[in-house]
C-alpha cells in the first residue's frame, strides 16, 4: 500500500479520477488540465484517507513526505514560500468526497499563517488590518477544527471586543483591536490546550490534513450518510489549495459571472465584479458591485483572458457557467465553476442555441431542460403589463393564478362553487377538515404558515394556485372580514392571488394564458421527432380543445361527459331524469337533454378537426346531481318543527326519500361508471346518440370526424361486450338515418384491479384501453383520494413511508405493476390494441417515463401539461435508448 | 356410413356407450347388461341422427330394414306382436340425447294402438275405459308431435266431453265417453291433415322415430343448448321399448322405492306401491299407495325378486338408488333407477355406512356428501321436541331461524339493533332501499315474494334467515300491525321464524345449536386424513371460540377487536380516546380501556388452550363508533331552531363538529386499519399491551397461549415495518416486566391488490399472509359491498352478467389471481411463510377448492361452518389429487 502514490498535483489528474481524488479534486484537476488559470495545489487522495484510518488514524513517514514533496511543488508554482516571512504561501485544506457532502466535512482557510508571516502578508497587501484579520480568523477556524476548541470561545472574545470598542460590525474594528484579537485567541488556545498556537507552518498543515480526514467520521458526517445511503467505508480525499487575494490593491478583485443570462438565456456575460476586494465583501454587501461588463474598462488584458475562458468553460463542460473568479495583482484565477442554475425560459433558450451552436445535440437540449421546472411556464399568470399594485404578498406556495370571490368557509365554498361561482377560500390556515373546500376554490390564500404548510402540500397536490403566509393579512373569521392596512375586505368581494409570485390584489386582474416561446417550439419539434407515445389532452369543451390543440395535442384523450350535465340550465333536466318515476319520464328528459348533449360534442369535434376525440360517457354517480342530502335533512327537520307548510314539506321529505335511496356509503366504490349504463342503458344510449349524430351532422359539412367511446369502469368483459353492442347498434342507426357513414372506435378505462387482472378477457371487445389511474391509485391502494390527500397521506408524506404522492406520481411497484400486467395481457388477446393513460399521471415526467418504458402508444393530460408530456416523453426515450 | 350400425338393442350397450346411444339410451343398456329386468327395447344411435339431417331429413331404406329387424327381436322378446289383435306390442318413443336436455324433445307413449289393438289391450287388461283412454292419449301425442296438429284442439275437445256430462275430472268420464273422444280425436286428425290417422303402427313408429329425430332442431331445444353451450351437432338418439302395464290385474302394480331411507339414512327399503295400478294412479292419488314392505305379504315372490334388485342396484351403481318399477302379471320390470336425493343427514350417514360396509372407500363417502347440503344441519333450528305450533307457513327461502320484535321500516331495524335489540324486519316484499334493515335484522320475513324474490336472494347472500310469500300474513304497514287469521301483532311483539322450512312462530321459541352426528364425525375424521389446509374458524369471543372448537377447528384465524369496543359499558370510554383533545386526554382513556381489552383476550385464550389465536388490531375508521352524523345535525337544527336550550346547542355543535371532521366520503377506503396505528400509535400498543398481558397472566397458569398479531390493511411494506417494531417493542416490554416468555407471531392481512401485487416486499416483514376476501373483493371489484349488493350487483346476478355474488363465492379469475400472485410473491420472499384466508370464502366450497389449488396453508371461517370448510378441503384434495 505504501507504494503507491497518495498525493497528486492538481496538474496530475483530470475528471475521471473522481473516485481517488474525490469531487471537488478531480474538478479542480479538470480545470488545471484544460488550461485554466486555477490556483494551484494538490489533492492527498481517498485511498490515503483509508490506508489512515487502517493504520488506527497515524500518519507515516511515506505519506507525510510525499505531502512535503507537492508542497515544494507548490511552492516553485506559486513564486511563494511557506512560512516566508516577506511573501509567505498561505494555503486553503479542504475535504473533498467522491459523493458530495455539503457542510458535513471540515475547512481551513489562510494556512500558513504565524506572528511571522501574518506580517509578510500585511506588507505584501499593504494592508496591516486585512492580515490580522485573516490571522484571527485561521486562528479561530484551525483551533475549531483541529485543535477541539470550542468556537464560541472565540466569538465571545469578538463580542467583548466589539462592546470594549462601542461598534457593531466585525469590520468597525481596527488593525490595533484585531492584533489584539490576535493575541487573546492565542492565549485561549493555550488556556484550552495547555499548548501554545502552532506556529510551525508545515506542522499546521499536516495537522490540518489528518483534522479533515478525521473528520470523515464526525458524527454529523456519519448521519448524513446514513441518510444518504452513502457507503462508510470511502473515505475522503483533501484539497491543499494555495490562497490568492483579490484585495491586494486597484489591480486585484473578486466577482461571479455566468457565461449566459440565466434570466432569460441571451448569450452574454452575466454577473459582477468589484476591484480590490475579496469574496466576502460581495456577500457583505457593504460596497455596490459592478456590472461584469465594467471590468472590460478597468482591466481589459484580464476581461479579454476572462472572456476566454468563459467560451473555453463552455465548450468544455458544454452547458453555461456559473464561475467564481479572483484577480490577484494582475492574475486571473478561478476558484469555482459549475453548471448555471437558470430559469424555465432561460434552460429552454439555453438549450435550443447551444443545440443550434452546435454544441450540443438536439437529444441533449432535450435532457437540458427539466420537465418540473417548466410548470411556472405553463400556467396562467398574471398580465404583468396591465396588473395594479398588489395589496399584499405573500409565500407562491403553488404556482398559477386566480380571481374569485373571498369566502372564510370551506362549506360556504363548496356551495358557492356547486352554484357555479368561481371563490377563493381564505384562511389564517387550513386544515384536513378544509379540504372540502379547497377542492372547490379555484385558489387558496393564509395569512399564516409555509410552503411545506397543510394549504400549501395540499393545493400543489390538486394543481391549485396557493399562495401561504400572507401576514399582511388580519383575518376575521367572526366577522367574516380579511383587512389589509386600512383596507377591509369581506367575504364576497372579489380578489386576485397569483401563486407564482405570492401576490394578492383587490378586485379581478387580467390574466393571460401561458404562450410558447420560438425556441419552445422549436424545441418541442425535436422532441416530437424522438419521442415514441403520443401525447393527447383532457379537455371537456371547445376552448380546452382549441388549447390542447395549440400545444400540439394529437387528439383528445379523455373527454369527460359529466361536466356537460352540471351547468345551470341542464342540471334540472338531469334531476328529472334520474329522479324519474318511470322509463317513460326518464325518456321523455333524456330526449331533451340529447340537442344539448349534441351541440356539445359539435363544439368539440369542430376544434379536433382531424384528430380522434375519445369521450367517456357518464361516470359519476347519479346522486350527485341531486341536492345535497344533509341540506335537505335540515330543510326537512325545520319544515316539519314549523309545520306552517305541509304542501312543502311534503315534497321535500319526498324528495328527500329519493335521494336517500341513491345515497352510497362508499361511492367511489357505487353505482357508478358503466354500471349506469348497464343497469339504465337509456342514459349511454342518448350520449351516444348525441356522439354519432354530432359526428354526421359535422362530416356533412366537410369536417374530419374521429369519434372514440369510451366505456368507463369496466371491471367485466361482459359489461363491455353488452355496452359494446349498445354503441355498434346506435352507430348503425344513425347511419341509416343520415345516409353519413363515419368511422368510430369502442374501448374502455382500465380503472379497477380487476380490469387490469382479466385484461385479456375484456380486450376482446375493446379497440383501445385507457388507464385511468386515478381511480385505478384509490383502489389498488384502498386510498380514497378525497378522504386521504391532506389527512393520513399528508402524515405519512411527511413521515416518507410513502416517498410520493402516488396521485401525483404513479406508483409504480403497485399500480405500475398492474398496468404493464394489463398491457401484456390486452395485447395478448389483441397485439393492435392501442394503450394510453388519462389519469392525472399522463402530465407526470416519471410517469410518463413509466408510460414509455412499459411501451404504451398515449399518454394524455392537462392541455397546458401538453409541452411538458411531449418534451418528458423524449426525454424517456432517449434515456431508455436501446 | 349406410354400413355402420345404426340400431342397438338394449342388450347390445352398455354405460360406456353414452356418446353413441345417448344418456338414457346408455343407461337402459347398462340396465339390461347387469340382468335388471328391464322392459326390452332398442336405441337408434346419434350417428343415425346425424346422418339423417346429413340427408335432408330423409329416412333411407338401410335404417329402417335395421329398425325392423330390432323390432321383430323385441316382439320375440316380449312374446307379443306389434299390430296384434289379442295381446298386442306397444312401445314408447322418447329422445336420449347425450346431455341430458329434461322436456326440450319430444315423446310418444302407447305407441302400436290402433282401432283393432285397442280392443286386444282392452281384453288383455280385461278394462275397456283404460285401453281407450290409453288410445285417446296416444292419438293426441302422436298428433301433436308427428303430425304437428295442435294439442289444444284435442283439449277443447276433451273439456267439451266433461262439459256435456257434466263432471269435473279426466277420471270420471267412462268407458263409452272415451271410444266417442277417439272418434271425435280421429275427426281432428283427419280435418287437420287431410288424412286418417295412421293405423299400420311400422308407419305409426317410423314416423314418431323420425319426428324425434326433427326435434332436436326445435326452436327451444336450440335455445336450450345454447344457453348450455352444448354444440347443436350432436344429435340425438331414440329409445324405443316395449310399454309395460301394470294394471292388468291383482298380479300387477307398480311403485317407487329408495334403497335406503332418503330422510334418514337408515338402511331400509323405502317407498311405496300399489296393487293392479299405473304410475299415474300413485300420482293422481286417488288411491292411497301401500308401504312397500306390505309387498312382502301381497306378491312375496316378487318383493323378493325386488329386494335383490336392490341390492344388485346398490352393488353395481354403489349408491342409494331411486328405483321405478311396474309389475305385469307377475313380472318384475324396472322402468328407472337413478341416484336417490336424499336430505343432508341421510347423505352422511349413507356415505360413511356404505363405506364401513366396503361398498365404496372413504375417499369416495367424502365425495358423496354435498357440502351446500350440510348447511341445513349447521344452522341453529328451532327445538323440534318444545316447539309450539306455527301461526303461518310461508317459503323457506333462507335457512336458519331467529327471534326478535317486530318491525316493518328497515330505518327503525337499524336504529334497534344499534341499540343491541333483535329484530324480525316484516314487509310486504323488500326493495333495495331495505338492505341496512335486512343487514340490522336477525331474520326477514314477507307475505310477499318466492325464493328468488329481493328478500330471498339478499338473505341468502348475508346468511340471514329468511321466510318469503308468506300470504297468510296481512301487513298494513301504516297502521304498523300484522295480521293472521283473528290474531293481531303489533311492531314490538316478538315472533320467531324458520327459514328452513318456512315456519312462523308467535313469540320466542326455543332454539338448538347445530351438533353433529356420530356419522358426521365419522366422516369429517376421515376428512381430515386427506385434506391439506389447516381449517380455523373466525372468532371475536369465548363462546364461539369454543363452539369453533368443539367442531374441529385447528386455531382462530380471524379475531376481530372492534365488537369489543362496540358494548354499552365501553363505548363512552371509545368516544372519551377519539375525542381526546391531546395525547395525554387519549392515554388516559386507553389506560381504562387496557384491563378490558386485556379480559377480552383472556377469554379467548383460555378457551383456545394450546391452540393459536390470530388476532386482528382495531380495524374499522374511527367515526364508527361516534354518534350518527346525521342525527347530529337534525339534533343542532332542532336545538337552535328552539333556543331554549344554548348550553346543549353549544355543546351538540362541538360534537357534530368533530363527528364531521372524521367523516369521510368513502370510509371503505379512508382512515382505518393500519392508517389508524401509524398514524395513532398508542390505540395500538395499548391493544398489544393487553394481548401480551393477557398471555404472559395465563401462561403462568399453565395455559398454553399462542398469538398471533395480525396488522391490517397493510398495502406499503412499511406500514408493517413499522408496526412490528412496536409490536415487538411491547412484547420485550410484558416479557421483562412478567418475566414470562412466549412465542407470538406477526403478520398482516392481506386484502389491498397493491399489497398482493408488492407481496414480495410485505413479506419481509410478516411471518404470515391472512388473506382477506371480503376487502380485496371490494377494492378488486371497485364495489362497496354496503352499496353494490342487492343494487345493481343484483341486476348483474339476475342477468348473468355476473355468474356468482364474488362475496359469496371467490372470484377466481380477479381476486383469485391477486391471491395467487401475492402467494407466489410471499413465498419467493419468505418460503416459510404461513397463508391462509379469512374472508367469507374460507366457508365457501369452490373457494376452498380454489386455496387448495393455489397452496395455501388454511381457510378460516365462521365456526359452524368449520365442519363445511374440512370436508370441502379434504374433496379439493381428492379431486386434485396429483
Amino acid at each position: 500500500m505504501q507504494n503507491k502514490k497518495n498525493v497528486y498535483l492538481f496538474s496530475e489528474g483530470n475528471a475521471e479520477m473522481r473516485e481517488l481524488l474525490g469531487g471537488k479534486g478531480a474538478n479542480l484537476a479538470e480545470m488545471t488540465r484544460i488550461g485554466l488559470p486555477v490556483p494551484p495545489g494538490f489533492t492527498i487522495s481517498t485511498d490515503a484517507c483509508r490506508e489512515y484510518f487502517r493504520r488506527d488514524q497515524q500518519l507515516w513517514d511515506e505519506l507525510r513526505q510525499e505531502i512535503l514533496t507537492a508542497l515544494h511543488k507548490l511552492e516553485e508554482k506559486m513564486g511563494k514560500r511557506f512560512g516566508d516571512k516577506e511573501n509567505p504561501l498561505l494555503v486553503s485544506v479542504r475535504s473533498g468526497a467522491v459523493f458530495s457532502m455539503p457542510g458535513m466535512m471540515d475547512t481551513v482557510l489562510n494556512l500558513g499563517l504565524n506572528d511571522e508571516t501574518v506580517l509578510g502578508l500585511a506588507a505584501a497587501a499593504n494592508n496591516e488590518r486585512f492580515a490580522y484579520d485573516c490571522y484571527r480568523r485561521f486562528i479561530q477556524m484551525f483551533a475549531d477544527v483541529v485543535l477541539k476548541v470550542d468556537h464560541y470561545l472565540f466569538e465571545n472574545a469578538l463580542e467583548e471586543k466589539k462592546r470594549a470598542r462601542g461598534v457593531q460590525y466585525d469590520t468597525e474594528l481596527t488593525a490595533a483591536d484585531l492584533k489584539e484579537l490576535v493575541a487573546e485567541y492565542k492565549q485561549i488556545v493555550f488556556k484550552e490546550t495547555k499548548k501554545s498556537f502552532p506556529q510551525e507552518p508545515v506542522e499546521q498543515l499536516i495537522l490540518a490534513v489528518l483534522a479533515v480526514f478525521d473528520s470523515w467520521n464526525n458524527q454529523r458526517a456519519i448521519v448524513y450518510r446514513e441518510l444518504h445511503k452513502i457507503p462508510h467505508h470511502l473515505g475522503t480525499a483533501v484539497n491543499v489549495q494555495a490562497m490568492v487575494f483579490g484585495n491586494l490593491g486597484d489591480d486585484s478583485g473578486t466577482g461571479v459571472a455566468f457565461t449566459r443570462n440565466p434570466a432569460d438565456g441571451t448569450k452574454e456575460l452575466y454577473g459582477e465584479f468589484l476591484i480590490n476586494a475579496q469574496g466576502e465583501d460581495v456577500v457583505a454587501g457593504i460596497r455596490t458591485p459592478l456590472d461584469i461588463a465594467k471590468m472590460a474598462e478597468y482591466m481589459p488584458d484580464v476581461y479579454k483572458q476572462f472572456t476566454d475562458v468563459c467560451e473555453l468553460l463552455e465548450k468544455h463542460y458544454r452547458d453555461v457557467q456559473d464561475i467564481e473568479f479572483t484577480v490577484e495583482r494582475g492574475k486571473l484565477y478561478l476558484l469555482q465553476t459549475r453548471a448555471g442554475k437558470r430559469t424555465a425560459t432561460a434552460a429552454v433558450k439555453i438549450a435550443v442555441n447551444m443545440a443550434e451552436e452546435g454544441l450540443i445535440t438536439r437529444e441533449e437540449a432535450i435532457m437540458r431542460v427539466e420537465t418540473a421546472q417548466l410548470d411556472q411556464l405553463l400556467h396562467r399568470r398574471i398580465d404583468q403589463e396591465t396588473k395594479p399594485e398588489p395589496i399584499a404578498k405573500g409565500l407562491p406556495a403553488s404556482p398559477g393564478a386566480a380571481s374569485g370571490q373571498i369566502v372564510f368557509d370551506a362549506d360556504e365554498a363548496e356551495k358557492l362553487a356547486e352554484e357555479g361561482v368561481k371563490v377563493i377560500l381564505v384562511r389564517p390556515e387550513t386544515t384536513p377538515d378544509d379540504i372540502h373546500g379547497i377542492v372547490a376554490a379555484e385558489g387558496v390564500l393564509t395569512s399564516r404558515g409555509g410552503m411545506t404548510s397543510h394549504a400549501a402540500v395540499v393545493a400543489r397536490g390538486m394543481g391549485k394556485c396557493c399562495v401561504t403566509g400572507c401576514e399582511a393579512l388580519k383575518i376575521d373569521l367572526g366577522a367574516k372580514t380579511m383587512t389589509v392596512g386600512e383596507q377591509e375586505f369581506k367575504a364576497g368581494d372579489i380578489i386576485s392571488i397569483d401563486g407564482s409570485t405570492g401576490e394578492v390584489f383587490a378586485g379581478k386582474v387580467a390574466m393571460i394564458d401561458p404562450e410558447l416561446s420560438a425556441e419552445f417550439e422549436t424545441l418541442l419539434r425535436w422532441a416530437d421527432e424522438v419521442r415514441k407515445l403520443d401525447v393527447r389532452a383532457n379537455a371537456d369543451n371547445p376552448d380546452d380543445a382549441a388549447k390542447a390543440r395549440e400545444f400540439g395535442a394529437a387528439g383528445i384523450g379523455l373527454c369527460r361527459t359529466e361536466h356537460m350535465f352540471m351547468s345551470q340550465d341542464r342540471l334540472p333536466l338531469v334531476q328529472e331524469m334520474i329522479l324519474a318515476k318511470n322509463e317513460e319520464e326518464r325518456k321523455r328528459a333524456l330526449e331533451k337533454l340529447l340537442p344539448m348533449q349534441q351541440s356539445d360534442f359539435e363544439g368539440i369535434f369542430r376544434a379536433m378537426d382531424g384528430l380522434p376525440v375519445t369521450i367517456r360517457l357518464l361516470d359519476p354517480p347519479l346522486h350527485e346531481f341531486l341536492p345535497n342530502l344533509e341540506d335537505l335533512l335540515v330543510e326537512v327537520t325545520l319544515l316539519k318543527e314549523r309545520g306552517n307548510d305541509p304542501e312543502l314539506l311534503r315534497e321535500k321529505q319526498e324528495l328527500l326519500k329519493q335521494v336517500r335511496s341513491l345515497h352510497e356509503l362508499n361511492p367511489m366504490l357505487g353505482h357508478r361508471g358503466c354500471r349506469l349504463g348497464v343497469v339504465t342503458p337509456s342514459i349511454y344510449k342518448m350520449q351516444v346518440l348525441a356522439i354519432f349524430q354530432a359526428a354526421a351532422k359535422l362530416i356533412a359539412e366537410g369536417i374530419k370526424v374521429i369519434p372514440e367511446i369510451m366505456i368507463p369502469l369496466v371491471g367485466l368483459d361482459e359489461e363491455l361486450r353488452i355496452l359494446r353492442e349498445l354503441v355498434v347498434e346506435t352507430a348503425e342507426e344513425v347511419m341509416a338515418k343520415t345516409g353519413q357513414k363515419f368511422e368510430y372506435k369502442v374501448g374502455t378505462m382500465i380503472e379497477l384491479p380487476r380490469a387490469c387482472i382479466t385484461a385479456d378477457q375484456i380486450a376482446a371487445h375493446a379497440d383501445f384501453f385507457s388507464f385511468g389511474t386515478n381511480d385505478l391509485t384509490q383502489t389498488t391502494f384502498g386510498y380514497s383520494r378525497d378522504d386521504a390527500e391532506g389527512k393520513f397521506l399528508l402524515h405519512y408524506l411527511q413521515e416518507k413511508i410513502l416517498k410520493e404522492n402516488p396521485f401525483a406520481v404513479l406508483d409504480r411497484d403497485g399500480v405500475g405493476e398492474l398496468v404493464k400486467i394489463a398491457s401484456e395481457k390486452g395485447r395478448a388477446t389483441k397485439p393492435e390494441i392501442k394503450l394510453g393513460i388519462c389519469g392525472e399521471h399522463g402530465g407526470d415526467p416519471s410517469s410518463i417515463e413509466f408510460c414509455h418504458i412499459i411501451g404504451l402508444n398515449y399518454v394524455s393530460c392537462s392541455p397546458f401539461r401538453v409541452p411538458i408530456a411531449r418534451l418528458a416523453a423524449a426525454q424517456a426515450a432517449i434515456i431508455h435508448k436501446k
